[in-house]
Order: structure tokens, then sequence, then C-alpha cells
């Protein structure tokens, strides 16, 4: 069960609320959604549940697709309420249908280098959660680090090889408890995993924290089943009291147990997170894409197509993406919140979303925006289509530059081959299909006094948005 | 008389060789070009004369056209060669005329903040001149800079208040040379502004550089005149010796005169100079385009339209074009010209180009480039038109989305009015033009296997280029 509920704004500016961190390829060349669900793919796994954003879902579910995932369950959240409501819906739905499935939680956005570890610390809390208990992964830390929550480990138990009790939870440290632990060597950084029966889940849950589970109940008995999505009963989600896991269970439950493990974990939690997971060059320096470097040393430097150039720099982040740049010390990777912050108090789009606009059907990305005209590229998939509407103050002119479009105008329809371009005249009824087998790409030049995406009358769509 | 033939690396990625900094605005709305010019215009002052590289004419052209700057004459080089063979030409060209006549001449691409001091030092050298003098203009250092050349003041001059005799030119000096120069005070930053009639400025380069004298009058001779621009002939010209008017005549004639003057001057050399002479906010930062700061001081940071956000930085140099980025200590400013070079290296056009390319008509920018299309915003001047052309390898779609086109395409001719579009298939010949009085952008969708800039036949072309 994949967690994909975070925005990732400290890994802004790529990750934004509207496209997190999730859904970004960061350590290769698959997303980390992909990523997350690959390690769950394969002989003994059911396929995945993932609990995401319901603003997310086509995302998911196009990502998943992409990686051949097959027969993914989509849990669709009315609202974030913190994990521990998320959670009680996959329990809940798994118990339904077999209370003693082993479920494995897992948040969408963390790396795991060592797939082979893994594996081999999932199988031993595999065997302890068949035994009754909800078991944690715990990870030796390398650093005095004070933005993670630690588990202080407990006395080996009897009956499985590798799985401690656990003596405490503790919540982030101050600097110098992080350094003690560090010290210490008796507590481990808690990396959000957990496996557990469904049984196990909804007992502790109904335990420990029963206004989440009888909420949750209910919202899934008011839920829909929509186009492959399960969509959570809103009013009954969002009565939930929004809390973790760790709060609600965990640090009240007598089952807790600990599997150590050295596999490679980084949450990718800043961007110096995601310097420390990365490989880099003799001067201790992470380039990413179009980047050239004099003189530097220790720096992450990524672009997502701009040119960028740095001299002379040490210790330094720059990431470029198409709209925005951010440059800081490593040293204050945890403050780009205060950035992001301060843009959203300034009403600046760039703070939550990404100029690519994701859809049902595809996307579109705005290219330039003039004085009564505005350029978009549109994508969408085979087989998708727009819904119907129409425009009261704008005209479009579409341009197929790849694959095939079918254009309803009116009572006519068109279809329009690469190189091939039609007139969509202001207030006529229109819809855009890809019929073909590959991507349809097209070029939209708007013409009009007011070019806002609200100017919108969806007459029919396949989406339910209409 | 207005020496434009910088390349201005040290500002790079705003300044570049197809669009250097004396283009840009950089300390006001007007570009540098334009400030220099209105600096001489008014009252007692005879249009200017321009020497500028012959890629750049059609820009100097519309950027005096746009200041209001009447009856500038515009001298073309072939090949730049340092600044003695350009003043020898413009001193030859006037001394034709009269030869008793001042010139003023100065760079492009300097900034000089308090304009009736610079007006009162122009008096004094304009008298010393017309007594047959060489006068430069002697700046009061207020840092140890190594990167000008320094005056040592000689003697006051009898006759003429505020004009001493020059002991000697210094060029770059050392650190230490430098230090020593700021205590002592007996030297001047040479701020590259001379004052001398053309008949002294021809008669000093005949006896000092005869080569260079001897390649210029043969350029001239062979110069054509060509929509208003004097176009030297390029053999001869290319013939004449690369040196500066300093080597060349300065440090060596008996002429010499300075006035000292403290006028706000500064040569914009790099981005910490931008710095040095910029607005600051409490923080000493200075912050140009949507730039977000937090926490930070000291920094230079300047976007020409993406959003730009530093945290915690200090003394650092951020901007941001929109196709390259440059981060760097204010401290390493000169080295931005090792980072030019890499990219150079590298065959990045970036080093050199920028993504908005201006051609005599107007200019136009790359919106995207795809699999076998790209997308271009075209802007037409008024009454201006392209060539008549065809293309074996693309097919375009060009939509009109403000201002009139008339498009020639094979025998029909079609006027384009705001919102209508047209298209023109693989090989038909065609041409553009603005027959408005405003400006006409569109917006080209080309279609095809390849689009390089020189799958193009011109037929005919009213600016030479056929």
């Amino acid at each position: 069960m994949i967690l994909s509920g975070g925005t990732g704004t400290r890994l802004w500016p790529l990750s934004r609320e509207g496209y997190p961190k999730q859904f970004w390829p960061l350590v290769s060349a698959r997303t980390m959604l992909q990523e997350t669900a690959s390690r769950a793919a394969g002989p003994g796994f059911a396929p995945p549940m993932v609990v995401c954003n319901e603003a997310h879902r086509f995302l998911v579910a196009e990502q998943l697709r992409a990686a051949d995932i097959a027969d993914a369950r989509i849990l669709l959240e009315p609202a974030g309420r913190n994990s521990a409501p998320a959670i009680a819906a996959a329990a809940l739905l798994q118990a339904a249908e077999d209370p003693e499935a082993v479920l494995w939680l897992m948040a969408a956005d963390a790396a795991i280098a060592d797939l082979p570890a893994l594996h081999e610390a999932l199988d031993r809390a595999v065997e302890a959660a068949r035994a009754g208990l909800i078991v944690t992964f715990g990870m030796k830390p390398t650093v005095a680090e004070t933005g993670y929550g630690y588990i202080e480990v407990g006395p080996a138990l009897t009956g499985v090889a590798g799985v401690h009790s656990v003596a405490r939870f503790v919540e982030k440290p101050s600097a110098q408890r992080a350094a003690d632990f560090l010290a210490g060597r008796r507590h481990l950084w808690n990396s959000g995993m957990f496996v557990a029966t469904a049984a196990t889940l909804v007992a502790e849950l109904r335990r420990h924290a029963p206004e989440v589970i009888s909420s949750v109940e209910a919202s899934l008995a008011a839920a829909q089943r929509d186009l492959g999505f399960v969509r959570l009963g809103a009013a009954a989600f969002k009565a939930a009291p929004a809390i973790s896991i760790d709060y609600a269970v965990m640090e009240k439950t007598t089952l807790a147990a600990v599997v150590p493990a050295d596999i490679g974990w980084s949450d990718l939690g800043s961007w110096a997170a995601m310097w420390d997971a990365s490989a880099k060059d003799a001067g201790g320096n992470v380039a990413q894409g179009p980047v050239e470097m004099v003189d530097s040393e220790g720096c992450y430097v990524r672009s997502e197509g701009i040119l960028t150039g740095i001299v002379g720099l040490k210790d330094t982040v720059v990431v470029t993406t198409e709209d925005a740049v951010l440059v800081m010390p490593r040293s204050r990777a945890q403050d780009v919140k205060l950035l992001v912050e301060k843009l959203r108090a300034a009403g600046r789009k760039e703070a939550t979303e990404h100029r690519r606009i994701y859809r049902p059907w595809g996307h579109y990305e705005g290219l330039i925006q003039g004085d009564r005209f505005q350029v978009k590229k549109i994508q969408v998939r085979p087989g998708q289509k727009l819904s119907l509407q129409k425009h009261f103050h704008r005209a479009e002119h579409w341009v197929v530059v790849n694959g095939t479009a079918v254009v309803q105008r009116d009572a006519e329809s068109h279809l329009l081959r690469e190189n091939e371009s039609i007139y969509l005249p202001l207030g006529c009824i229109h819809r855009l299909e890809n019929p073909g087998m590959i991507p349809l790409t097209l070029i939209e030049v708007q013409s009009g006094a007011y070019l806002g995406e609200d100017d919108i009358v969806r007459i029919e769509d396949t989406y339910g948005r209409s």
C-alpha cells in the first residue's frame, strides 16, 4: 500500500502541490511512485493499492500504467488527513477481503538503493507481521538528523531472527538529542514503512484511534467506484482526525516491532538529502541536466532544460525549472519552505503550480502569453478525448504537429493529420479526440480579449467534469 | 562619436556576442546605446556617429530611432580591429567635412550618473580640444581596481581651468600597484572617453599609427553607402592593425590632457560593477525582475522573466534569462569569461546567441522545438517585409495575433487580420509584410523533417541578403 499524499514543498521548484515530488524522476529514469510500486511488484506480491489526493488520480493511474503495474487499486482522499485515516481506509478495504493478508505500507517518495537488502528485511517483517506484530524498519543514522523520527531499539524478539521490540518512538529530536542518538547507537531512523496484517491494523486502530476508524468506515460505506477509482465519501472522511499513524497507533500499541536494516534509504526530504543520495564528481558536485561548472565544489545543480552555469561556488544548491530558479546554501535546504510561503503569500502561481498542467486526457503547457493571445502545446493520450466545450471570449487555431486528431466543430467532424489545422471561432461547440495509437500533439493559438482557463462551458465530459 | 564594438561577455548570460550589453537596458529603461546617445543630444551637438559591428546595424538604427535620435550616421566595421581603426574612420570622415569640428568619443556601454557634472567637464574638454589637445576624462578611484587603465595626472595646464597634463598612462595594474594608486591620489581611472578635433586626431594617428590611418583611408575609399549605412571596405579595414587608441596614440602623443571629473561613471564591466552601480535595499541586495529573497545580503539577483528565489545567500550574483542561469560569488565576477569559454568550447549556442534573433525587419524567437515541429513568435516592424523565400523541408502555418499582414503565396496575395491564419505548403514561394502602423506579431508553426534556419532560399530581399 503506497501513500501518495505529500506535497514535497521542500523540493521546490521541482516539486509543487500540483505535481509533487513522488511524480518526478529523482534518482533514476522512473518517477518515485514508479520506483516505489516496482519494489512491490513480482511473484508473492498482490497488485498495489495507492492512496492519493483526488486531484492526482489520473497522474497516478497513468504513471502506474506506464510502469506496467497492472490492476492497481487507487483510493482517492477527498482531503489530506495525514497518514492514519489513509492507512485505515486501505486496511479496512483489505480486511473485508482477506483479514490475514499482510500489508506493506510505504510512502511514495522515498529512495531505497539496496533492493536485495530491502527484500531480506521485508521477509523478516512479514514473518513477524503474521505473528500479529506491527513492524517498522529502522535505519542506522549516518548524521545527527533533526528532521526524522527515531526508534529506540528494545531487546530482540524470540522466534523471528532480526526483529526487535520497540523501546520507544521519539519524534523529531533537538540537535543535542540527535547527536546523543548518533553516538549512543541504540536509536534508528523511522523510515515510515510498516508491515502488518490487515486484521492487526484494523484492531489496533479501533483500540487506539476509534474516531479515525469510525469516520473512515463511514467514508468507505459512502464510497463511489468511479472509472476504476475508489472515491471515499467526502463528508465522513473529512470528519476523521488529521493524525499520523505514529501518533495514532505506533506510540500506543504493545505490538510494535522493528527490523534494523541497512538498505540505502533516503526520504529525499530536501535538496541537501538529494545531494546526499546522488553520485558526485571528484569535487563533490552533483550536476543534472544542462549544467556547466567552473571551479566549484560540494554543489547540487539541477536543471530541467535551461542552461545553468556556476562559477566558484561551494556547497550551494541551484535548481532550475522552466519557470523558476532556486539558489541557496546546502545548509539552508530546510528553509525552502520559507521562500515558498513568501511566494504563496505574494500570489505567485509558481509556488504551487507547474507550467505543465495534467488533465485526465493528457496535459498542456503555456508557451507564451501576449497581448490578446496565448500559445499552448496540448498533448492527448491515445484513445482520450477532451470535454465537449465552448468559449465566450476566445477563438482558437489548432495545428496538429504529431499524431492524428478528430475534431468535432458544431455539427461537423474533421479528421486532422500531422501538419493540418482547423479554426474554432468564438462560441462554436467543439471537442478534441485522439483516435490513434500514438500521442496527439497540437499547438493551440488562442486569440481574444480574455484568455483565462475559466472561460469554458463543458457540455459533456468523459471524466465527470461537466 | 559612439563606439559600439564590445561583446560584453562578462555580463553573460544577459549580454552575448549576438546582442551585447550596449543594446540592453542596464541602469534605466533605456538601453546603454540610447543612454549614451542621449548624453550628446540637444543644442550644441551634431547628430551622433556610431561605429558598430556590421551584424548589429539594424539594431543600432532601430534603437536610435526609438530614442528619437535623428540623422545618426552609422559606420559598419567589417571586423573588430579594436578602437584605433574605428576612431580613425570617424575622424577621417569628419575631417573631410569640417576638420575643426570637435569630436567626443565614447563607448556605448558605460553608465554616467551625474549628467550636469559630465557636461561641465565636457565644456572644459572642448575648450582644451579647440586649443589642439586630446583630452581624456579621469575618474577618481574608489577601490583598488585592477581591471581599468590609469592616468597619472600631471601639472595643471595654464589657459583652461580644470585641465591637466598627463604624466603617464598606466595599463591595468597589479593589485599592489592599484592599491598604491588609490593611496597616492595622483592616479585616476581612464574612462575611455576622449575629446579632440578631427584634425588633431587625424594628425596624431598619422604621426603615431601610420598603418592604421592608411588602411582606414583605403577602407573609406572603398566604402559603400547602403540603406543609410556607411559600409567600410572590408579588405582594407581588415588590414589595419588591431590596436587600441591608448596604445596607438595616447601613450605616445605630447598632446594628451586630462580633465579630472566626478561624474558617477561606471563601465558596467561585470556583474559586480552592476551591483556597485545599482540602488540597494537595506540588506545591500539588488533585485531586478521577478525575484524573491529570504534572509540574504549583498546579492545581485536579476531575472528577465523566470521567477528567481534565493534563500540565505551572501554576496552572490544570480542572473536568469529565458534560456540560461548564472550563479557565482560577486568576488568571482571577472571569471564569467571562463564559463563562457567552456560553453563555447562545448558548442552551446547560449554562449553567443540569444533565443530572440534580430533581423532587419524585426525579430523572432523560438517558443518550442519538438519532434518534427517547432513554434516561433515573429514580430515585423511597421512597413517592413521579409525576403521572398521558399523552404524545401518544411511547411508553415502562420496565425496573426496582433496587427495586419500581407502574405504573398505563390501568385496570390492575402491580407490577414488579427486571428486569421494561412498555410504555406512545402516549396511554395512566399513573403511576409507588415503594411500597417503597429507591429505585426504572428505565431509560426513549422512542420517537417528538417527545421534548420539554413533551409531557406531567398529569391529577393529588401535588405541585400538574397
